[in-house]
């Protein structure tokens, strides 16, 4: 069954080991935020730095698998019909709109999105980590500079993942203006239980 | 006075909001890998994902701030006399060696000399997050591809950080092959007190 993350908010919902885990964009130009942890002890959760070091590369796609910050795989990325995809960046949260959009006003953000939905698994604030930010085209030049661009993605792009360990996922429909070329959206998604 | 971390070792101390921090490399070619807490509340701690978002570069050096997990300013960089940081890959572990060099004997790494000397500070293992690796050199391509290639550091290099709040401070000589061209070597530092 296809669930669907209106725009500007969030959901949060357990993996079984095994089972797979579809995010879809519907509309185009959508950029969902995602964090794992581990169902067993949520002290372990996706690390970026680790899963940039063992795959030696930014660009996180299709082959490559999601790490924890105990070295372990917490998914493996089986399609990615986009193929461009961000693990650099912190979701999005009020300060980021304070901070470089000048906004003092209330707006949405990924971050508050992860933790209020993340609140029933006795998740924190402080707990969540940098977020692979599935469809997000954060483009970076040789010295270092970045910029987020609109997402590539189309209509009907999809990542597929596969949790290799029993998770509780954070996933978004992303609230940045810059991040879905200034139009907000939602996100769909699909879980398939593994076979038993 | 200047204090020494001897080859594939670490240290952690407090520093003070206003103290400066040097970070010297005495012979060149070593890294530093550093983890930073606000000494407040543990809770809060440095961030890759939010350092990399409101500086906007892949690139920290001179002129720009490490922040922290809630939005805050932990230190600012006054001066890089080598100009080359990583804040991509998380400090080499146990695993890293398993997984990247295939040893699987008992290797010091940055993530135990860390652990380990935050210990006294009541910071856990899983505490632990992406360092910035002072003077680590990891070039990438324009596809993403990662290369951890020897550090450009000099002998005498140095990097001079200011404390922006009462922090609890991480601070190795690295212990990764790749990382420092093969040859463990010290790493020096000399907190500077604010005057008050």
């Amino acid at each position: 069954m296809i669930e669907t993350i209106e725009k500007q908010t969030g959901a949060a919902f357990r993996l079984n080991k095994g089972d797979k885990l579809k995010v879809i964009d519907p509309q185009g130009e959508q950029v969902s935020d995602m964090v794992l942890f581990s169902a067993e002890d949520k002290r372990e959760k996706l690390s970026s730095g680790k899963t940039l070091d063992f795959e030696n590369t930014i660009l996180i796609t299709k082959g490559h698998h999601l790490w924890s910050n105990r070295s372990h795989k917490m998914m493996a990325l089986l399609e990615d019909t986009n193929g461009r995809n961000d693990f650099l960046l912190a979701p999005c949260s009020p300060e980021t709109f304070q901070i470089i959009y000048n906004n003092h006003e209330y707006h949405p953000s990924c971050f508050e999105n992860l933790y209020t939905n993340l609140a029933e698994f006795s998740i924190e604030p402080d707990d969540i980590p940098t977020a692979f930010n599935i469809f997000m085209n954060v483009q970076f030049a040789p010295d270092g500079t970045l910029s987020v661009d609109p997402p590539l993605s189309k209509a009907g792009d999809y990542v597929l993942l596969e949790a290799k360990m029993d998770l509780i996922v954070g996933l978004t429909a992303c609230s940045a203006e810059q991040s879905n070329n200034y139009s907000f959206k939602p996100i769909q998604y699909e879980i398939i239980p593994a076979e038993r």
